[in-house]
Order: structure tokens, then C-alpha cells, then sequence
């Protein structure tokens, strides 16, 4: 019989017209933690623990009620904490020094309304700050103890602003009879990483856990990426689960249930294929933060894109047997929530999911080979067009809601602003990304050379993507800073691949003069800027789309060659 | 029983892999020319000619032939003049100064294999120019016969690079026989425009004949703009038509037909309401022509855009009605011509018309009212987040076709291109222009002063678009050209209107200080720019989009204002 701790509404109210509805099911534990629920209409959320309920203090508990930890990793720190409207500097005043015992401490855990933590032998009353905590509610996993063991694997932490921000919350000192050797007993926590997959060698890596690398530049080569060299984007560890019986949940607006596993998804609905580029949000944020200056998230340069072929079933055909009735959508199916198994969650607007021309999958093979654990093993969402946060691996649970998704990554990482929001965007009032602009990028620029040495010519090659379908029909090239343009030459034909939009890349080549006027340059810089079929084009420079979360950095790209001998 | 005077299959022929379906409807006169044919799968066109066939001068058989006198009013005529591909300047060589009688110049006619035209008492043999005449096959009118009554008209044509082109194909003279006072005879002909209706004097008017008129500023500040104010946008003359009785035929691929009379269409079909921004390819083009050179066309300010509620039935109704299987299309239905009653033709891809999302009308109603004959009354298509091109008004047949309507519109004038192809571009190569990209404007720019008359602050207003029902999600300001941005305020909610999609401009309002720095300046220049929700951002300047079409102006847009007393 579930063991149901009901949450207070206190954080959920914070969330203003959204609802909790990460959920994880954990087939190795069985424990499922927390899913939504509807009660007479009043939304709150609910610890369904099953017979074998886990320490408070697990992974799959720390999941259960996550958003990011990962999130500060990729860099939404410094913004949160420079939002006033997020009061993360709250008015709470410092008590006088003040001592508790650690049984008092352990009652302040996830559940309680109060949670506190402890660092080194200081307590903290955090409940004003997990709503601004850049990883979300997933700090509550800690609540009740000491932070350290977390911070020893998300060591993002270890940062002096982060020691400050915590010192805003202090309100007293562990007991001295509770220490041992001055200091305070701790658990041991498993590495949740441990059991992450082996990678290719080839990837570039920016970090190793949760793991985020690049395609590198012989991977950008081809149409389609090889699977091992496929960029990898994680927001935490990578689930373990027994694939054909990995459950996934489908709860409809009116709070009904249906639960497929993996086994019966792949055998009771028609099999798709869908050919689809997914490119991070965050691709070539090096460049923005190169050409404008600081942003927060992982420095990608032009490697956070790939192309697979995805097979799997629609996931129109999955929600309307579950129930949905797709004619005549109920008012408060608007958007379509999708958890992962470690935390991660997201959404789409429910359009996409049910356009017929949307070709959104879940996904159990890439490249004709089952999903890598990397990429979303035993299913995956396949958002094509959309922004690749909102392609969710590791799914267990669909959840259609009025609302978007209240996670992280829904209301606040994936997200871009007027470039003057620098220091405090309003994040309710900016729009989820989706759909992505038009963008392009060098993957390789090589002199081509004459039998004495000197440089003839060049040859340019890189690729260029937009979202929402919408086919690439140009590539312009310059060799002058982009006073003159010379069109390239697309290698790509989205008529060859599945799907009914053109989702996919198109690789480009230009070959020709460096300097127009047929002189010899010691060194040349090319831009590159691409036409979409509605005629969008990139921005001239970051200036004018400078967000400092680095999101969609798609300036005109640069490529610098050295053409000495 | 009607006249076919089949046409050769000469010109047909290069238009490679499409077909001609400009079709007229003359109610007045009776007669119909010409409608595509499919003959045993041999495509080759055909004139109509009804019981009261008017003499083949007329403008019914102008139209019935035309592509586009006004596409030279509409500027391709360098493009065209300067294009190899098409060798307007082709090998004939000039023969020795030949006579020729009138009887034997009005044998080439414009259902000759070689047509002729006089100019002055010079003859031409216009065979291998009618391809490359910017006007298209309109100029077969004037075949067997004099141009000067036609240049009377559309006085375009006086122009010396006109007749340079024109010298190039002359054969001879007139036989001195045929002159009188040493010039031949003319046929008086009817002007074409006599019959347009009045207008509103607020219109911008750009040319009267055909009318071409923007919207005054006033009309620009209302989300609905007034029908007397919305812009005008006429290739040809006006029709004129027994409204209830026009008769639209739908022929399918398989060359069935189905004809429907307006009042049909009205009784038998579900009226549905749009919302929706018309807006003209060359909007803005005077600030392309002002930022990057000259290019050809008329030189519209910000004004060839407007937003009118517009009534109808759904076009994909009238499909599946006429016999198309919507959910099985034929392979070979790929695009839906819309041909009108003066000669315009255009077409746009068949899963626009479908798409249960896109809201694809023939219209009747225009913000209450009946269409105004400027608007296309009795019938107009309306084609929401489309370029307005392609909202063909006054319909006279719907052609579903394998290929692109094969018009000049079509394929030539609504088209754009690599900045460097200004005097060679590939017009098959180039996409045609469907889905808009994003663009923003200003309408009025107002000093406000402090009780010294001092300039306290800056009251800017505008609106911003998209095409593909991509709404507006943000407009930026910059007081310092750029250097730093300003979020302005958006004034309308997609939300409160009809339409799937969000097909509407957004207006905005900008308040705040001249300089960022607060000091007093003689003058500033304000700068705008629009995000839409795939985030796709308008170009910097005109320099990396110059098309010498002068098609889709969509770099920032500036104003400015003196602010001395």
C-alpha cells in the first residue's frame, strides 16, 4: 500500500498556473516518485512510495522531487541569483547563534515545510531559497542532513558565490555533543554516475558528469552522424533499467491513467521513421559569449548538433489509444509534458504532438540500431524542428496538461531575452523556446594549394539548419567581412530522407578566391549566413540577440585561416 | 460552339516542367481564355473563345495571353534585360532593311509562330523576346499590329533601355504604300482602367494605372485597418463582374472539372472567419533602395501592409467538394493555381490549403463588408502568414497542378536572391516566396515635451509580423543605433481574434528617453527590431539580403527625429 506524504502547496503555489509533474519510476527499486494528481480539482502532489521504499536520501528520491542541480552547471547561476523578482537574497534575518541537535535537523528534511540543511557544523533554513535554487527542488534531497556528499559529485558548488548565497539562510550551529572529531557524521551516498556508459574517445567533452561533449569535426561531416559520435547533452546520470519492461505512463487532462511498457509500445502501434537534425539551444554559445561577452551554460562551439534517423511510433497514436480524444481536444489539453526516468522533464504544445505533418516519435532505435543509453535508452521523445531540450530521453511518463511544463528547463534555462535583460530577465514573460531559428556553421576550412605552395584557393564546408521544418534554400559565403556574398553549394536533399518536413541539416560547400580581388592574404576570415525557406535569415552580429544564458547563438559564423606556408 | 485556335507548343516548352492556366472569365463579354488542357497527358494550351468573340485585340484576349505588362512597372526588366540564361539579346541577325505591307504584319499575330510588332514604321519580330519580356505573353496583344496604343497605357515602356531591347529585333520597315502622312494607321483601343473604382484620397497612391497605393499612417495605427484604407496592390485594371453570378471553375489534376457560381459557393459551404495581415513582398523596399542601391520595383515605405477580418469558405472545402481526396492526394497534386479575371495568376503549395491550420479562404467578406472591388470582389483567396501575392483576388479558377502556377509572378517577380546575383540570377534556381520572414517597422515617432518645450522623453510606434502564423513574442528599441536595446510594448493579443494561427501584426509603443544617457540631442534615430516565437530576428542591414527584386526589406528599420524646438 503506497505510502502517500502529502507536500505542502506552499512550493507548488510558487509555480504560478503550472503543476508538478516529474515523475520517475525507478524499475530497479520500485519506487515511483512524485506524479501529479488531480483531487476534486485541486492539484497538489503526492510521494507514492512503493513496498520498497528507498533511504529519503536516494538517488531515486533526489530524482523524484528534482529539478536541476545540473542546471547551475549549465549556468543559470548568476542570473537567479541577480533576480530580484526571485528575492533569492531574502529578508530573513540572522538569528542570534543558536545550536540544534541533528535529530532536530533530520525532522527538517524534503517533506517538512521547513526544510534545513547543514555545511560543515552550520544549519541552514533554506525554505526561501529552493524556489530560486538554480537545480530546483532536487536540493531537498539534502534537506534534514549535510549538503557535502551532494556537493562532492555536483562540485559545481564549490564556488565562493554559492558559500555566500548559503550564508543568507544560516540560523545556527550543530550541537558540539553531536560531532565527532569536531565535525558532523556523514552518510555515504553512491555516485549516481557510476553506471554511465563508456564513450567514444573522438567526442569532445565539456563535462564529464553529467556528461556533455561535441560532435567533433568528423562526425559534422556527414548527413547522418554516426550514433557513437551523435553529441551528447545530459542533464544528470544516465538511467539503468530493463528496457522491453520500462513502463511509461500516460495521464490524460481529467486525471485518467494508462501504462504501456516499452514492449507493448514497439508491438500495438505502427512503426515510423523520421530522419531529424537536434541541435542544443546552446550551440555555438561560445561564440555569442566570444562576441558579446559573458553568458552563463556550457560553452558549446558549433559541435552541440547531429542527425539521426529515429524509428519508433507516433506519439498521436499513443495518446489518442490512451484515451485523448484528438478530434475534439479537451480545453485544458494545451501542452504535453514528458519526465524523464533521472529528473529531467519538458514540454511541447500540444499542436505539435498531434499535427500530422509533426512526425514527433517516441523513439526506440537511432540509426537502425537500438537507442545508446546516451541517447535515451529504452525510449526517447523525437521533437523534430524543436529546440533538442524538449526531445526527452528516458521517458516514463506523459503527462497532458492546460499548463507548460513547471520544471527548469521548461520555465527558465531554455529561454532568450532582449539583450538588455541582462541582469534580471523576466523569465514569466519570455518565451519557451521551441521552434528553432535559422543558423549555419564552418566545420572546416581548408587552403587549397598550388604546385609552388601559394594558396590557389579555399574550400569552406559546414552546415545549416532551421527549425519548425522549414527548409534550408541558401548558403551565402564571404571572404570580405561580408560586404560581398558568393552562394554555396548545398549537398544536401531532404526529398531522400523520412519525415514530412524538412527537419534536417544541409551540409554546404563553397570553394573559390580568398580575397575577391584575386590577391594573395596572409590570412582570411569567412562568414557564412543562411536563408531559410520563409526567408529568415541570421543576425549580423551577437549584439543585437546577446542573452546571458548564450541561448541561440545564430550570428553570421566566422572562420579565421592562416594561409602562410 | 467555341473557337479553339490552339497555341504552339513553342513557349510552352520553356517553361520547363509547368503548364499555363491563366484563365479570364469575361461575364460581360462572354468570353473565356484560355484554360490549361490535358489532352491524352500531352499538356498544350488553348484559347476559348465564346460565342461573342471579341476581336483579338481586345483587352479580354490581352488578359487571356497576358503574364505581366505591369511587371515592368514592377521593375524585372533590368534584371531580365541583363540575364544571359534567358538571351533577350538573341543571335537574329539583322537582315538588310526590308519593306513589309500591314496585311502581311497582321498575319503575325499573336497566334502566330513568329509575332510581330510595329513600332513608329519599324516591324519586329518579337519571337525569341516574348520569354524574356518582363510583361510576359500580354505582349502577343500588340502582335500583328502597333504597341504604341498599349505604351499609351502603360507608359512603362517609354523608356530608351526599352527601346534599345526592342531595336534588336527589328526586321524592316512599313511599305511607304501603307502609311498615311507617313505613319501607320492605329486602332483606337479601350482603356482597361477606365472602369477602377474611386478611392480614398488618404491612399498613398504609387501609380494610378495600375493603382498601387499605401496605407497612410492613420490607417497604420489600427490593429483592423479601415477598407478604405487598406492598401492597394493591382498588377492589371479592375474587373468588372455580375457579382452573385461569377462563376469560379475548380479543375483537377485528372482534368475533371466542377464550377461553381459565387452565390453557390456562399449557399453550400460553411462560412468561416480570418483574421489575418496581408503584406506585400515589396514592403519597405524604398529603405533597401535607400540602405543598399537601387533595386526595380515599386518603391513602397512601410505602408504595403494591413489586417482586416475576411469571411469565406474554406478553400480546402471547395477541393473535397470538387472531387480531390484530401487525406489520399494524388502524387501529381502538388500546388494550387489560383488564376484571376484580369490575367494575375499565382499558386501556392497544396499542404498550405489543406493544412487544417491554415485557414486558406475564398473570401467574400472584408471586415463586415462586401470585398471592395479593389480587394478582389466578388472572390479573393486569402492565403493567412503567406506574402499577400498569393491571395489571388477576384478568382476565376482553381488549378491543382503537379508544378508552380507557371506565371511571371510565380516564377519571376516574387522571388529573392545571394546579394551578389544582381545582374545574373537563376530565377528557377531561387524559391518562390510563400511564408514571410520577420520584419517591424515604424509608423510614427512623436517628441514629448516638458512645459519648457524641452524634449523630456520619446513616444515610438510601429508594428512588427511574421509569416507561417508565427507570432511576434518580442520587439526591441535602440536609441543608439543598435548599441543597446529596449523591450517595447506589444498592444495586441493574437489570442482575441479568428484564426488558427497567429496570421496578425502586432503593434507596439515605445516610451523612454532619447539618449541612454539622459542628455539633450538635436536629433536621434531610433532603431527597430522584431522576434518572433521560433526566434528568427530581422537582418542588421540591407547589405546582406540586397536583392535588386528589392523583395522582403526586413532589416532593422530606423526613424528619425529632429527634436530642436
Amino acid at each position: 500500500m503506497p505510502l502517500k506524504n502529502a507536500i505542502s502547496g506552499r512550493l507548488l503555489a510558487r509555480l504560478e498556473s503550472s503543476y508538478w509533474t516529474s515523475c520517475v519510476q525507478h524499475t530497479r527499486n520500485s519506487c515511483r516518485l512524485p506524479r501529479p494528481m488531480n483531487l476534486g480539482g485541486t492539484r497538489r502532489y503526492s510521494h507514492h512510495v512503493g513496498n520498497n521504499p528507498k533511504p529519503s536520501r536516494s538517488w531515486a528520491s533526489l530524482a523524484s522531487r528534482s529539478a536541476i542541480v545540473v542546471g547551475i552547471a549549465a549556468g543559470s547561476l548568476q542570473l537567479l541569483s541577480e533576480d530580484s523578482n526571485d528575492k533569492p537574497y531574502s529578508k530573513v534575518k540572522k538569528a542570534k547563534v543558536k545550536t540544534f541537535r541533528l535529530a532536530e535537523v533530520k525532522q527538517h528534511n524534503g517533506s517538512s515545510k521547513n526544510p534545513w540543511v547543514i555545511r560543515g557544523t552550520s544549519v541552514y533554513d533554506i525554505t526561501d531559497w529552493v524556489r530560486a535554487h538554480p537545480g530546483g527542488e532536487v536540493i531537498l534531497t539534502a534537506a534534514g542532513g549535510s549538503l557535502e556528499p551532494y556537493w562532492d559529485i555536483f562540485t559545481i558548488h564549490k564556488r565562493a558565490d554559492v558559500y555566500e548565497i548559503l550564508e543568507q539562510y544560516k540560523i545556527g550551529e550543530i550541537d558540539d555533543v553531536d560531532l565527532k572529531d569536531g565535525r558532523v557524521p556523514q552518510d555515504a551516498i553512491v555516485d549516481p554516475f557510476k553506471y554511465d556508459p563508456e564513450r567514444d574517445e573522438r567526442l569532445v567533452t565539456l563535462t564529464p558528469c553529467p556528461r556533455n561533449a561535441e560532435t567533433p569535426e568528423v562526425g559534422l561531416r556527414e548527413f547522418i552522424t554516426p550514433n557513437e559520435l551523435f553529441y551528447v547533452r545530459n542533464h544528470f546520470w544516465v538511467p539503468t533499467v530493463d528496457g522491453p519492461e520500462h513502463k511509461i505512463i500516460v495521464e490524460l487532462p481529467d486525471g485518467s491513467e494508462r501504462t504501456y511498457n516499452v514492449k507493448e509500445l514497439k508491438e500495438r502501434f505502427q512503426r515510423h521513421k523520421v530522419t531529424t537534425t537536434l541541435q542544443c539551444a546552446g550551440n555555438r554559445r561560445k561564440s555569442m559569449t566570444d562576441g558579446a561577452g559573458p553568458t552563463n551554460g556550457l560553452q558549446w562551439k558549433a559541435g552541440a548538433i547531429s542527425t539521426a534517423e529515429w524509428e519508433g511510433v507516433k506519439l498521436v497514436d499513443v495518446l489518442a489509444d490512451a484515451g485523448l480524444d484528438i478530434e475534439n481536444l479537451p480545453a485544458d489539453a494545451q501542452h504535453v509534458h514528458f519526465s524523464a526516468m533521472e529528473a529531467y522533464g519538458a514540454s511541447i504544445p500540444i499542436r505539435k504532438a498531434i499535427d500530422p505533418w509533426g512526425d514527433v516519435l517516441l523513439a526506440f532505435d537511432m540509426n537502425g540500431a537500438e537507442l545508446p543509453r546516451d541517447h535515451g535508452y529504452p525510449v526517447r521523445v523525437i521533437v523534430p524542428g524543436t529546440v533538442a531540450a524538449r526531445s526527452v530521453k528516458w521517458l516514463s511518463q506523459i503527462t497532458i496538461s492546460e499548463d507548460e511544463s513547471p520544471t527548469q528547463w521548461q520555465q527558465r534555462d531554455y529561454k532568450s531575452f532582449c539583450p538588455s535583460d541582462v541582469k534580471n530577465p523576466d523569465w514569466q514573460k519570455a518565451r519557451s523556446i521551441q521552434e528553432m531559428p535559422v543558423t549555419s556553421a564552418f566545420t572546416r576550412v581548408e587552403p587549397i594549394r598550388d604546385s609552388k605552395g601559394e594558396v590557389e584557393s579555399i574550400c569552406a564546408e559546414g552546415y545549416a539548419y532551421s527549425g519548425g521544418g522549414r527548409e534550408i534554400i541558401r548558403v551565402d559565403v564571404s571572404v570580405d567581412e561580408g560586404r560581398t556574398w558568393h552562394e554555396a553549394e548545398l549537398l544536401d536533399d531532404e526529398a531522400q530522407v523520412s519525415g514530412s518536413k524538412a527537419w534536417c541539416w544541409k551540409r554546404w560547400r563553397y570553394k573559390g578566391q580568398v580575397a575577391d580581388d584575386g590577391k594573395t592574404v596572409a590570412r582570411a576570415v569567412l562568414v557564412v549566413k543562411a536563408t531559410d525557406e520563409a526567408y529568415n535569415t541570421q543576425p549580423h552580429t551577437y549584439d543585437s540577440i546577446f542573452n546571458a544564458r548564450g541561448n541561440l547563438a545564430t550570428a553570421w559564423d566566422h572562420a579565421k585561416v592562416s594561409l602562410g606556408r
